[in-house]
């Protein structure tokens, strides 16, 4: 039986048209009067282009049928031969779609392939960096032209007008008469970036980084294959200068010359890391043609060497969140000196470059329902889109959640109690190790509360059940809780009569993760009113970073951290915000969208938010434990 | 009486159209297809562009008058506001002249004001760089906007999209908050380049460079005015490695760590110059945006670091001729990092940059009659302009008209026989300095043969009359003439019993000028036949650069250097080459023309020229002179 090919409907509304594009033989539904180029690219058809529109590049030509050819535009006769203007062909950025048309383009340099790479499933594969080989004839006394001349011409078909940079000429001028034997040119955007001896067009690295206050990741990625070849991270350089951002914005408040050191101990931190990657993979240095990096905006300032302290202080404001692109050796990484750098643009001062890159990885604003995702550490970035809206705000949550300002508070390190498990009359801890106990980490934090709150031991508003009230409702746990004039504290492990023996959580402890959470929670109902939503409409809560791959959702939810939703609707991804990193490196379909993206986010400034202090107020509460309310 | 406005006469021809410009109500002929904003730049009229005619920054709009407004594209509808394309305004880079149709322009930011500049008249004031100053209002709690949007959004009216460098956003951030207070925004092409606190509008400085073989001069430009405010020019560093071309390049194929050391010498004097111009005109590095450079080809390749040693040999390939773009921190130039270092195009190998600026600074190409310019040296440059066609040759001429390889010849320097006059008994020499003659330049050389042919002591085949000889014809000169088997020599200053006490021109230096001079006017006529023309059709002949400006014109027809034209016809232009970067670095449109210059230019190798040793031997013999004809 023949496939019939699905019609394509003229659609009603006066104010789109409908097309279709092959060789995907795909309809596609556009505003009228966008251009052909862009309705193809708002629907990942991978109609390629160089020059991204400019009609300067001749890439995006297509083949116009079934519809009146228009009149070709001064772009359209400058870069297509008569015979194609006069077969139909015309750049696709020149011409608004057409009601009924069929665009035919050809699949080339840049055609996008679907591969499969570790941790990011099945992602497009069209990097920004394109190689090309290419054999030109050698010049003669007849023709004596430049090496870049003959080299241009062989490009032009393929790739358009490109200019050359300093450092891919001097190469060129260094292979020398050796051209006519084959040449690999590097192609980033429209810039050369280098020239290769040979055929050189199955090598192709790039590194994709993720600069967090704490840690900085970087990977090392094959652009032909999609692959990782090699990871590698260290603790940022900057941590001498404190260990959030408050603290490092405070360092270059001390003028000018702590901004340049903070700038250069990230940019150490990064150098380290990439010659690290190189080495263990065996990967020339000038094969590495581009990087990308996604962090908080303070991050990505300092990485820039730009002053970041204002963020600090109201209203706010950060130097910029438009992505950034620079030479690699303006960061003096340890890269062919003209790789390109890519830096992901921000939605504001605290939803950096790292949160567009979870909202890219997560397909946020494309995927249908009703979706939150939550970044939790210092400061939650919250991110809710219902449909093809978007909303985020950034939550001062406090160091709680990293163990931080706890009695026996620590970082998720061996020795730390990630785990906790009570009942009416044990207490049941996991150590990360196995060993002796030292202290407790903020997902043991979690824990810990969610099950006091569970037996009844503390109630929703907080406050931890004295030794009599506890003697009364739970019996079992009494002789753990120790009186003291600040509420007193609950012992955990060891010996509850002696304090050097035990690990105990105080009743501050308890207050500082309610406030920690309220933030959090007030967050997300700020934006849920804003979309006007209730928790019940969430179809899933996704929980981005180190803290949410740790935490147990259940426990997450019964501390009133996450909205009321079901269990099975909460998932932790993971360090999202790498993977959206290398998303960009990977494809520049991404990288278009990451750059998209910010523009569609509606931010919402907490602090600016009228009732702010009410909303807090009601987030703060813990939920009511069904088993507490039996015990009540 | 009211003066009326020429009419628009319709052309006959179909090919053409005629349009007419607003504000500067001038008729425009241009051919069917060109768009408003080529036609417009073709006749020097200033409608702005940023983008340079991509569709992209908006600023090229024009006014449609008495035609039919064409439908708007979808660059003018993402450029235009409604009201605008309603109003029949449309982006000139995105349509064709109309005919009979009238554009208005607006006169903007960068208006081309005509300046009067020390050296180069009347030019055109448009620069590359814009100073722009904006006040933006503060960002707030509920508008927390980044810096750059907030400038942006200022900036987009007046310049359309643009991306800034690290640098600029580094700077913004330093000044912060202080940005409310106004800033100005520094532009180069499409990249902001830095940012500075309140009103700087009026301060804009850039440099100017000739990369001399021997010689390299700089010249600091105020970019608001026009003036040059600093000039300094020091020996290339280069010069360790040799005098000429041919050794330099020589040096350059001992390695790749030589072209790195040619290259370092290079940067060290344009370095100390740019140092010096500073200092003198007390103007801070960070103010000086731009620096554009010319250079013959050897040159140009090595002030960016690419290998020229291929030009020395067949088929004296450069590595590129196109204009190269980069950023001054790339050559470690002590003025804004961000700033950007344009180097002019070459035509060929042996006809560089500097011809280019030759080209430019005479207006070839452009000005009505047969112009034919010569820039003599080791390699003397050709170029012949016939109309708007363009043709050009390089002659290699050999050291001598820099005194070199000259039994007695030495550089133009003091102590060096300048001028000779020659009678039938007596011998007059000016000497540089004023001084005893210690030996003798070029233009002492060419007066020297041009005496002695004129008093027919030498003869048109380039043979020194023997001692015998001269006794017959000229029996006063006859005790000056020193036989040897060789050909002897005339004694020009001296004691002629004194070889040591004396200083004469040997028979030998007679015949290295003569081929000298035969390979430049071997060029000449060259091209003369490429175009069809003979020496009667120039009107007149251009000698440009420091020999050009030593030389006697009359002398330099006398020994048949330059064909024969009237005396008055012949001109020195001085530093035409220095010229041209400087018209380079004050107007853009004059970049854009030295960027298409070499498109125009039918380049003639001369070594491939099929009779072109019958050509040389032809333009060996000197001109009979009238006089020594008589003599005959």
């Amino acid at each position: 039986m023949a496939r019939s090919t699905p019609e394509v409907r003229p659609i009603s509304s006066p104010s789109t048209v409908s097309c279709r594009f092959l060789p995907e033989d795909r309809a596609v539904e556009a505003e009228v009067g966008t251009t052909i180029l862009d309705a193809a690219h708002a629907n990942d058809i991978p109609v390629e282009t160089v020059c991204a529109g400019k009609g300067t590049c001749g890439t995006c030509r297509v083949l116009v049928r079934d519809a009146e050819v228009p009149e070709p535009t001064p772009h359209d006769k400058r870069r297509l031969a008569i015979a194609q203007l006069a077969g139909g062909w015309r750049l696709a950025c020149q011409h608004p779609v057409d009601a009924g048309a069929v665009y035919s383009h050809p699949l080339g340099i840049r055609a996008v392939r679907v591969v499969e790479s570790a941790g990011l499933g099945r992602i497009s594969l069209d990097p920004n960096i394109q190689k090309i080989y290419v054999k030109p004839s050698p010049p003669s006394l007849h023709d004596p032209r430049a090496d870049w001349s003959l080299v241009q011409d062989e490009l032009a078909a393929a790739a358009g007008d490109l200019d050359p940079t300093r450092d891919a000429l001097s190469r060129l001028g260094a292979i020398g008469e050796e051209i006519s034997q084959g040449v690999t040119v590097v192609i980033a955007g429209n810039r050369v970036i280098s020239v290769e001896r040979g055929d050189t067009t199955g090598v192709a690295y790039g590194l994709a980084f993720d600069i967090g206050t704490t840690t900085v990741v970087g990977a090392l990625m094959d652009l032909t294959t999609g692959q990782e070849v090699a990871v590698a991270s260290d603790i940022n350089g900057q941590h001498i200068y404190g260990g959030d951002v408050i603290s490092r914005m405070s360092a270059t408040m001390r003028g000018p010359e702590f901004v340049e050191r903070l700038h250069r101990a990230i940019l150490d931190t990064v150098r380290g890391i990439t010659t690290r990657c190189l080495e263990a993979a065996d990967v020339r240095p000038d094969r590495v043609y581009e990087a990308t990096f996604v962090g908080n905006t303070v991050m990505t300032h300092l990485l820039l060497g730009i002053d970041p302290s204002r963020i600090s202080y109201s209203p706010f404001a950060p130097t910029t969140v438009d992505p950034v692109s620079l030479r690699a050796s303006e960061l003096d990484l340890p890269v062919l000196p003209s790789a390109w750098v890519w830096v992901a643009p921000a939605v504001a001062s605290y939803v950096g470059g790292d949160i567009v890159g979870v909202m890219l990885s997560t397909n946020l604003g494309r995927r249908r329902g009703t979706t939150l995702v939550i970044d939790v550490g210092t400061n939650g970035e919250i991110v809710l889109a219902h449909q093809r809206r978007l909303f985020a705000t950034a939550a001062p949550a406090g160091p709680a959640f990293e163990g931080a300002e706890i009695t026996r508070g620590m970082r998720a390190a061996p020795g730390a109690i990630e785990r906790v498990r009570i009942t009416s009359n044990s207490v049941g801890v996991d150590v990360i190790g196995g060993g002796e106990p030292e202290g407790i980490c903020g997902s043991g934090l979690v824990d810990a509360v969610a099950e006091l709150l569970r037996v009844g031991a503390v109630l929703p508003s907080g406050r931890l059940l004295s030794g009599d009230e506890m003697e009364k409702a739970l019996p079992g746990l009494a002789d753990r809780v120790r009186p003291d004039d600040t509420g007193g504290e609950f012992v955990l492990t060891g010996d509850p009569a002696s304090p050097e023996e035990s690990i105990a959580l105080h009743a501050q402890d308890i207050r500082r993760l309610q406030l920690a959470k309220g933030s959090i929670r007030c967050g997300t109902n700020v934006l849920l009113r804003e979309a006007g939503l209730q928790p019940s409409d969430l179809d899933r809560v996704l929980l981005a970073g180190a803290f949410g791959a740790y935490i147990d959702p259940a426990q997450a939810l019964a501390i009133g951290l996450l909205p009321p939703v079901p269990e099975e609707a909460v998932e932790a991804i993971g360090n999202a915000a790498g993977h959206g990193a290398r998303m960009c490196l990977l494809s520049l379909t991404s990288r278009v969208r990451a750059t998209d993206l910010p523009g569609h986010v509606h931010y919402v400034e907490l602090s600016a938010v009228p009732d702010f202090q009410d909303q807090f107020g009601d987030a703060m509460g813990f939920p009511a434990s069904d088993q507490a309310a039996s015990n009540d």
